[in-house]
C-alpha cells in the first residue's frame, strides 16, 4: 500500500521518520498491508535526505497515481491544503491530516467528499497531538451520550501560565521563554489569543455532539491580560488559572462553547496539567469523567497520531468510517452571556470600605479574596452563580470600582 | 444484528440498559447495523424485568441461533465462561467480555479461536472499566514502540489508600468503609492482595509487548501491610503510597513486570489519582507519556466499554481485528529482584545512633526520613538505586535494625 506525504515540515518529516523507524513493528502489530511511502510533496529541496528520491513538486503526480491509496496532509493552512485534500478524496484516496484549521473550517465538506467516494478522512493528530482523543471519542465512547468536554488544548499557553503560576514570571517573560524553547512561534497570536484552542474545541464539539461548529461561532479569549495578581488571587482561592476550552450540550439541543482563561479548582483533574501538556476531560452519561492526557504537540507525538490514522486507512481501504457529523444550524451555539457561572473580579477602588459595601449589596454571597502585598486600592472577589449577562450588568452598576480583570470560574 | 448477553449481574444488566437507553444515538453516531438483544442467559429469574421475555437458561439456544452474531460474556470467572466463549467463537460468533480473569488466563486461546473462525474477541472493559485503554493501545498508539506501562488499575485499593493518606484512617477502617460503600467485596482478597491489578497488567503487557503474560509469572504484593507510619514517611518525602502495576520492556527482549505498593512522587501523574479512579500511563517512543484516567469499575462505565466493543463487532462482522499477541515464552518475565530501583525502609532499632551509622556504611547516600511523633525506636530511610536483590542482601546484613516495612520507590 503506497502513501504520499504532502508537506515535509515538522510533522510531515516525523511521519516519514516513524514509518521508516517502526516499520517492522507496525506491520507486525497492526497493519494488514505493507505501508510504503512513494512520494513526498514539498516546494523545498532536500538533497541530503535519506528519502531524496521520493521528493516531488507537482501535486498531480500524487493525484494521478492510482497506486497511492492514502495521502498525508501536513502542509498546514487551508490553501492549498483544502483543494489538494478534496481532489484526493474525489479520486477515492483516503486523506489523513494533522491540520486543525483545515478540519475546523472545512471538516464537513471533506467528510462529505470522503463519504461520496467511499474513502476515509481521518484527523486524530488535529487535536491533542499524540494523545488519542478522536478515535476514543468516536469508538470507545460510542455507547455514551457525551454531555460535556473541557480541555487544556494548547500547550504554549499552558506552558506560559505554568511559568507564571510556579515561577512567578510575568506573562511577557514567560512568552519570551516559550519562544526561546521553541514552544511558541515568532508570531504567537494563534496560541496566546486562543484561536488554536478554539479550532480544536470546534472539532471535539462536532464529534461529540454531531454538528459542525465553526470557530467564528465560539467566544474566544486568550491569556494576554492575565497578571500575576490574578494568579495570586486564584491561589488564595485554592485554584489556578488555565486556558480552558469547553463545550456543553444543553437540554434544548443547543450547545454552550467557549475558549477563555478560567479559574480552575485544584481538585480538578485539569488543574495539575503542567508544562506543554494537554488534557481533555470528557463527561459521558455512562462512563462518567474520563481524562486523556499527554503531549499535545511536538514532532513525534503528532506524527505518531498521523501514522496511526494511516494504519487505520490502510486496514480499511474501501471501508469508510462515519463520524456522524451534520451541518451547522443557525444559533446552535448559544450566546455565551446566557450561561450561568460565577466570575472572579479584580478591581481598583478609591474607597475600599464603600466598594466592599457595594459588592455585598449587589451580589448575594460574594467571596472577598486576599493576597499578600496587594495595593491598597485593589479589591478582588468571586461572585455567586448567575448568568454572565446579569453578572456583567451588576458589575457595571457598581460605581465604586473599576474592574481590571474578570475571569470565569470553571466547574470542570 | 442480534446480540446475546450471558450473565445478568452488575455489568450485564448495565449492557442491556445502555443498549436500550442510548439505542438511537448509538445507531446514528456509530453503528452501521441495528443492534438488538435477542437473549439474556442467566440462571436466576427476573419476572419483572422489562426484558423478561428474553431470558433463557440453556446456553445451546444462543450457540445454535445463527442470527446471534455477537455474544457478550459478563458472567465472570473462568468456568463456564471460557467454554461458552470458545464454543461461540468456534461457531463464528464474535465474543465481547469484561472478564479480566478470562482474558488474563485464556486470552491467547480465545484470540486464536477468533482468528481461526474469522470472528472477533474484544475485551475493552476488562481493563480500566469505562476508560478507553485497549483500543487506544492497539490502534491509536500503533505507530509507537511502547516502552513501559504503569497504572493504578484497582479502584478498591486506591480508595483505601486514599482514605489512609487524606483522612489518616487505618487500613482496617478504610477497608470497612470501602465494603460499606460497595467498593469492596465481602471477601476483598482479589483486590487488596493485588490479584485483580495483576490480571489487568497481564492483559496490558500482552497487548503492548506482544506476548501472553500469565498472572503466576508476575510478582504480586497487596496493600495489607501498609501502615499510617509508611504513609507519613512517604508524605515527608513528597510522595504518596499507591498500588502500582508496572511492566517495562527490556533491551534483551524480556520484560519486567510487578504489582506492588510503591512510593510515588507527587509530581507523577499517577500521584493525584484519588478515590476509586484508575489511571494508566503509557510511555511510547514517539508519543512520550500518555495518561488515560477515569472510573475503573462500576456498572455503567464498564458496561459502556462492553457496548463500544459490541458496536465495533457489529461494524466488523467477518473482519477480524488482530492484536498481534503471541504465546508466552519461558523466562520472558525476569526475576523482579534483578530490577534496579530504590527501596523505602521503615525499621525498628534499639540503638538509633549505631543503626544510622550502619545504614550510612551499607548504603552510599541513603536518605533518612522523619515524621512527627515517630517512636524513638523507629528509623526510616530511602536507599540509593541498585538491584533489588543487592539492596535486600545489604538490608539483611544490617544487624542493628529489624525492617517493618519495605516499599519500592516508583519512577513512574
Amino acid at each position: 500500500m503506497y502513501v504520499a506525504v504532502m508537506g515535509y515540515g515538522t510533522v510531515g518529516s516525523g511521519v516519514v521518520e516513524i514509518l521508516s523507524k517502526n516499520h517492522d513493528s507496525i506491520i507486525k502489530k497492526s497493519a494488514q498491508n505493507d505501508i510504503q511511502i512513494k512520494y513526498i510533496l514539498d516546494r523545498n529541496e532536500f538533497p541530503n535526505d535519506p528519502n531524496a528520491d521520493k521528493f516531488i513538486k507537482d501535486f498531480n503526480i500524487i493525484l494521478n497515481d492510482d497506486d497511492v491509496k492514502v495521502v498525508v496532509e501536513t502542509m498546514g493552512g487551508v490553501t492549498p491544503a483544502f483543494d489538494f485534500a478534496l481532489a484526493c478524496l474525489n479520486k477515492g484516496k483516503s486523506v489523513v491530516t494533522s491540520n486543525k484549521e483545515l478540519v475546523a473550517t472545512k471538516g464537513l465538506e471533506l467528510l462529505d467528499a470522503a463519504k461520496r467516494n467511499n474513502a476515509n478522512f481521518l484527523f486524530e493528530a488535529s487535536v491533542g497531538g499524540g494523545i488519542p482523543i478522536i478515535r476514543p471519542i468516536s469508538q470507545c465512547l460510542a455507547a455514551n451520550e457525551i454531555e460535556e468536554i473541557s480541555g487544556i488544548l494548547n500547550g504554549t499557553t499552558n506552558f506560559i501560565l505554568g511559568k507564571m503560576i510556579n515561577d512567578n514570571m510575568s506573562f511577557e517573560d514567560a512568552l519570551k521563554l516559550a519562544q526561546d524553547n521553541g514552544y511558541a512561534e515568532k508570531d504567537p497570536t494563534a496560541d496566546i489569543e486562543g484561536f488554536d484552542a478554539c479550532r480544536k474545541i470546534c472539532i471535539l464539539a462536532a464529534l461529540c455532539f454531531g454538528k459542525h461548529v465553526y470557530p467564528e461561532s465560539i467566544h474566544t479569549e486568550g491569556i494576554t491580560k492575565i497578571t500575576l495578581a490574578d494568579i495570586a488571587y486564584a491561589q488564595s482561592f485554592g485554584s489556578v488559572v488555565k486556558l480552558i476550552a469547553n463545550a456543553k450540550k444543553l437540554d434544548n439541543g443547543k450547545i454552550y462553547a467557549i475558549v477563555s482563561p478560567a479559574i480552575v479548582n485544584k481538585s480538578s483533574q485539569l488543574a495539575g496539567v503542567d508544562d506543554v501538556f494537554n488534557a481533555v476531560l470528557i463527561k459521558g452519561d455512562a462512563t462518567g469523567d474520563v481524562v486523556f492526557y499527554g503531549k499535545g504537540a511536538g514532532k513525534l507525538p503528532t506524527a505518531s497520531a498521523v501514522v496511526a490514522d494511516v494504519i487505520d486507512c490502510s486496514n480499511n481501504l474501501e471501508r469508510r468510517k462515519d463520524f456522524g457529523w451534520d451541518d451547522y444550524v443557525e444559533d446552535y451555539v448559544i450566546d455565551h452571556l446566557d450561561k450561568e457561572l460565577s466570575l472572579y473580579v479584580r478591581a481598583k477602588t478609591n474607597d475600599t470600605g464603600s466598594a466592599l459595601a457595594s459588592i455585598h449589596n449587589t451580589f448575594d454571597k460574594a467571596t472577598i479574596l486576599n493576597r499578600c502585598d496587594a495595593p491598597q486600592d485593589e479589591i478582588a472577589f468571586v461572585t455567586p452563580i448567575e448568568t454572565e449577562r446579569t453578572l456583567r450588568q451588576k458589575l457595571d452598576s457598581i460605581n465604586d470600582i473599576t474592574p481590571l480583570s474578570v475571569i470565569r470560574v470553571c466547574d470542570c
